[in-house]
């Protein structure tokens, strides 16, 4: 069963119950709740850090809990939604002494409150033989054009990213800052149609962009941007750039007119370019070099069962 | 480090905050928050499932999803509040297969909807070496007296509690019902001033309140119900009803007057005992049948890091 098969899954077990306040449910990059009596909708989404998935054993605890909040805000910055505040539940694993707890917990604090959502409850379990798991429930209030889904790319469209792709494994993917203000910044100047955050890799979800939209992307492979570390990997850096993920940098769709704009003015300081269009048929490729045109298929990591 | 210690420690780390629409952060049931622009605050709170702490490698995947479900909205009614909705990361460990994720993930969206929290969101992660580890946030609207914390109880009131207690690891701490409805109607016939769910067991938890409140409480050893299976242990009835822990029934406090007619009239069906009295000082302690007093100490589940 893979991740997208559960979504699908849980989509359907849900579908049927009456729920009013349920503005999106699983399927965008939060949960995006208006609870009964409230003007105000939530998005609330909730990312795990697990010991040799997300991190290695060796990383340094600060690290793998610098990461867990580092995800669940990324996933904030997807809905150009407003940090508000953060839930850690965490299972300490074997060799994890009392000093090695209080760091993590210290450095789940610290970074929560660094990211803008401070760390306000949580939940401890400590098991001798077991993984350590890192689980941050995260909730953002709306940005300044609300909340951004995924599913409202349109055909002209030209597709945007934030920095560059690839390599992330070199050491990006603990360090990384999630997009917020960029989101923010984004969807303050511009009217974005849709918004997702690089976490399986271009491939990936530029593909679940063009599902939630029903619409294809045409992706020109010369455009994407690069980083530098996605040259020192075993394939080609495109490859890298496409399917490595873990880049957390934001992938959005505006009009071909505004995206002009963001590249020239980029997103808070951060660079952005324009690497596609959505087109009207639900079909997804890759525009090469040479001209050809090659199918985009899901490359990125698919969380398999 | 207990995981009292590092509640006290995250209240340090985070009181020096601004965060004023934090109306109750670490250190209740659950966390109260009152988004910005919003008129209703939301309780939220986080609780991990574990495979060999909180269940057994034996036990099947939808007693340990029905359990990860219930321990969230346990928290929820020990606030007085409405389920709303959940969220669940679920880690899924070595020899899990296919059919036993599809399993385990029906068996949470299906508790939580008999729980009336729906999952709307969640994240999955599989490692083969891992402990399966489910965690639920569950998020929960005022009930009809709003939020009722752990800090309120008075000098003179009635300490009461839901149900019987001791013996859970017979088989109720797997099967228990979390106690929303019988909380939600105690808190509109009632003023009640004080209310924790039982989890750490009924002398960790009554200290709980008492700390909370900076009152003591005298709980008296005949008063205190105990559950039948309390008697299959292998101390007195009494030692598993004061510390088994994970009872999962209400303790809560409210005036002596009031707590008589919650005694005869019962909570939505279920038994209410009036177990004893908050002191003024806050010297908490036990009233033993032969008339002598035993200082009342923490015997139930701390979690140790």
């Amino acid at each position: 069963m893979t991740e997208r098969e559960l979504i699908e899954y849980i989509e359907r077990l849900t579908a049927s119950r009456d729920v009013p306040w349920l503005e999106t449910g699983i399927g965008d990059d939060a949960a995006i709740i208006r609870p009964p009596g409230s003007g105000a909708s939530l998005a609330v989404t909730t990312d795990m850090a697990v010991e040799g998935v997300h991190y290695e054993e060796e990383t340094a605890v600060e690290l793998a809990a610098r990461k867990a909040v580092a995800r669940a805000l990324s996933d904030v910055a997807a809905m150009a939604a407003r940090p508000l505040c953060a839930f850690a539940a965490v299972l300490l694993g074997a060799g994890r002494d009392e000093q090695t707890g209080r760091r993590l917990m210290g450095a789940l604090v610290e970074a929560a409150r660094q990211m803008g959502a401070p760390l306000v409850g949580g939940d401890i379990a400590v098991a001798k033989g077991a993984t350590t798991c890192i689980t941050v429930t995260a909730v953002g209030t709306p940005g300044p054009a609300g909340f951004v889904l995924r599913s409202g790319a349109m055909f002209g469209d030209a597709i945007c990213v934030t920095g560059r792709l690839g390599g992330s494994l070199q050491g990006r993917h603990l360090r990384f800052s999630p997009r917020i203000n960029e989101a923010l910044h984004l969807s303050q100047e511009y009217d974005l149609h849709a918004l997702i955050d690089i976490s399986d890799g271009l491939s990936t979800d530029a593909l679940h962009l063009a599902a939630a939209s029903g619409r294809g992307m045409a992706l020109r492979a010369a455009d994407i941007p690069i980083a530098a570390a996605a040259s020192r990997g075993e394939r080609e850096p495109l490859w890298h750039a496409l399917n490595d993920g873990e880049d957390y940098e934001l992938l959005f769709c505006l009009s071909a007119r505004q995206a002009q704009r963001a590249a020239r003015e980029g997103a808070a300081g951060l660079e952005v370019t324009v690497i596609g269009t959505v087109e009207e048929s639900e079909e997804s490729f890759l525009l090469m070099p040479d001209g050809s045109r090659q199918t985009l298929e899901s490359g990125g990591w698919e969380h398999e069962l």
